[in-house]
């Protein structure tokens, strides 16, 4: 995909960290590859040293090839305006990458005009043919499976799982991060959105995921998390992928210092100890995983506020805990590979 | 519905408690629409003293409207040899009632057939336009939620939520069977088959559920639950239906004596505390649901055993406990409106 160059269209939620999650992780993850991003309500500012424009044609002066869709939407469709934008991007002959649950190729609109303009429309949300359930396979598969957990949606367990593949890789390790959703499948290349399949199929679905990252090449392969346990509207996608993906170890994943499920007012999250004893206890009667360590994001915090909180965590779980971003992954990388061994 | 005549087509399967689960729940529960069965491998038997057939001509004479599938196979597809039986069923001019993944009306040959022959293809799991993730609504439906859970599939969960629905009508009780699945759609008329959802959107489908429950009249939801919470293939259903249907009161289903996954060998279930406390703490924080009683399904056993079974489930759980199908579902209902009261 490095022959890409990636505008980015982030209207109104370029400085979103939930909505904007997908932004966020290419320009963490694929930096390279983005050249200018999209949201008129930041006109003439910059993220990351990449500039931000007011419209398509403004964009255009920076050779993009390729609009993605930078957002994640509420549901996963598109507010009536992001047509308009579309629209335009294809007239330029810009390919499209949309991570949403609405497909482009399937639009009565969108469709025949990229047609016509010859340009490709890539829902990476859309499933394989052939789904099913699991075989048993992902039992067998000769690999190292670690899954990212977590306390919500939105706080950082794909983040997670990529800093520790990248650990692992520059220890030497045969190390494959497994994408499960639209932010991973962008950033990687290759995945499955398990939350877009059938539901009776997320487990089949995963199971074909860990098959696939061991076909890669991977010895270890960490697999990106979705959703919480007890998330009020993603908790299916979240088990289906902890039974599909069947992994070894558990990195259990949480925003410090939030205590309320994003979007859900009035709902709470589950304590850490809680969340590690529940995590286990659900996981594959013929698999039994076990949380490793604990995963903190800290963006909100200061240094010694975010030590605070790492230290706490430790505290309240027993187990070693750690901001990858901040502090770095080696701590929690040893602490996987502690339980693997 | 009641004017559809139906043949059951449960061709090698009219005596698979599984997968011919279809049929066994209209013929307890839809019996009077119940003309004939086909299944050539018991031509001239009965069952509940409807015949059995071999084939669609000799299905006719018996005056059928309507075929259902009645066969619920690995993974919600159609063996090869079923193209053949459906294609003859609307040449002779029948409507098709079918439950399985494969939806008949994007069928390249069979869709075009049937609107070339006037007939009505059904496709029971075919989900809904518009749906998305809960709005909160599921804690605020004014009515009690009654949720059937189990430690696998297809021991007869939507068996229990029947029974405990017409015990509670019999009671003068404004109650409402809640379908979640092909069959108790087909039964009931109405309903929503959670395990054909974008898997991002069951627990909103189930919300869904329990709205529309309480619309028709139901001040007492009895959910058909789906699953099991660590079925390798299903658990994610399993988990946001619970999370969507956001019930107050939960009913433990089990098959007496089973230990293993069906279709999964070597793959234990957790034995009934386990499942018990299991199912409560993986309940929704914002609604804590109970495990109100015990229903087993003792099909397999005689009537002393069964018996001795029961005793020993409520030994086990410190729950009560029966076979609602085989002594009746008072008893298992009365714990319930006592857990709801």
């Amino acid at each position: 995909m490095s022959a890409e160059r990636l505008l980015v269209l982030a209207e109104g939620y370029s400085g979103d960290t939930h909505y904007g999650k997908t932004l966020r992780g290419v320009l963490r993850y694929r930096r390279a590859d983005v050249v200018v991003i999209l949201d008129s309500e930041r006109t003439g500012e910059t993220i990351d040293g990449v500039p931000i424009v007011g419209d398509i044609e403004s964009a255009l002066p920076y050779g993009p090839t390729t609009a993605l869709v930078g957002v994640a939407t509420q549901g996963g469709r598109f507010p009536p305006a992001w047509r308009a934008l579309l629209t335009t991007c294809i007239g330029h002959g810009l390919d499209i990458e949309n991570g949403l649950h609405e497909f482009l190729v399937d639009d009565p609109e969108l469709g025949p005009l990229a047609e016509r303009s010859g340009v490709t429309l890539r829902d990476l949300r859309r499933p394989p043919a052939g789904l099913d359930c699991p075989t048993g396979e992902n039992l067998r598969v000769p690999a190292s499976i670690v899954l990212t957990v977590g306390s919500d949606c939105a706080i950082g367990k794909m983040t997670v799982s990529l800093e520790l593949d990248r650990e692992a890789r520059s220890r030497g390790l045969r190390s494959v991060f497994v994408p499960t959703g639209q932010t991973g499948i962008a950033i990687a290349g290759w995945g499955l959105a398990v939350d877009a399949v059938v539901s009776d199929f997320i487990a089949g679905a995963a199971e074909r995921l860990v098959v696939e990252g061991h076909a890669r090449g991977g010895e270890l392969l960490l697999v990106e998390g979705q959703g919480a346990i007890t998330h009020p509207a993603y908790s299916g996608v979240t088990l289906g992928l902890l039974h599909g993906s069947a992994p070894h170890v558990l990195v259990l994943c949480h925003r410090a210092g939030v205590t309320e499920v994003d979007g859900y007012p009035g709902q709470p999250l589950l304590p850490l100890p809680e969340l590690v004893e529940l995590y286990e206890r659900v996981s594959l009667p013929a698999r039994k995983a076990q949380v490793a360590c604990v995963a903190l994001n800290t963006v909100d915090l200061e240094d010694d506020e975010a030590r605070a909180a790492v230290a706490r965590a430790e505290v309240e779980t027993g187990l070693p805990a750690g901001d990858p971003v901040r502090f770095g992954a080696a701590a929690l990388l040893d602490a996987v590979l502690g339980r693997l061994s």
